[in-house]
């Protein structure tokens, strides 16, 4: 993949969810690494900790958008919790020389009915 | 402001927030419009069936990005529910000759104690 940051924070983010934290970082990440997501503290170590978690777990990445500095992913997670529908999840990262620094997301479990017939995705 | 994708999206936002679905969608939105929030039935009339949920909410617009047709929107909400800490909010709107045609959202209760410092914002 050409190293645009959209290549660079999906490659990121893939191999966190793989448990490859280390090459995530080596490869992708920078430091100080500043994670806004509650359950998570700040930096690889951080990452370490939790990624434990998503041994059982699946996402597909449904879009990306990039502006800028920032990558934003939309995904629909499996696994995270014992939800069957799954959840909506945005991850924003922030880019600095090609480094992924900084990371916020937003988690919804998908409820079991809608209002609507268009999905969360 | 300039008729950009963000002004527009940002402008129909806040038009919703306020209760003005009808000025909403004369001035910013299309038709169909494609809701995947679960709670909220598509086009104009799923809008303002749930605005009344709004009358005591309020909402700061964090970040705004925008990719092509795509304008995402990171907010801190409160009064959606009684948490005290509000919600993150991040919305998606795709855009088609300037009107909203799509809007996705994902929203997070704020917990009460985080393993980092930074905030979810």
């Amino acid at each position: 993949m050409s190293e645009t940051n959209p290549n660079i924070a999906v490659a990121f983010y893939k191999a966190v969810i793989e448990g490859r934290v280390e090459d995530a970082f080596r490869l992708y990440a920078g430091s100080p690494y500043r994670q806004h997501n509650p359950l998570i503290e700040d930096g690889m170590e951080g990452l370490r900790k939790v990624v434990t978690w998503l041994t059982d777990a699946r996402c597909e990445i449904k879009r990306v958008f990039a502006d800028g500095d920032h990558v934003i992913l939309h995904s629909h997670w499996h696994g995270l919790s014992d939800n069957p529908r799954g959840e909506a999840v945005v991850d924003i990262f922030r880019l600095e020389g090609g480094k992924v620094l900084e990371h916020w997301d937003v988690i919804q479990p998908i409820p079991e009915t809608s209002a609507n017939a268009n999905t969360m995705f």
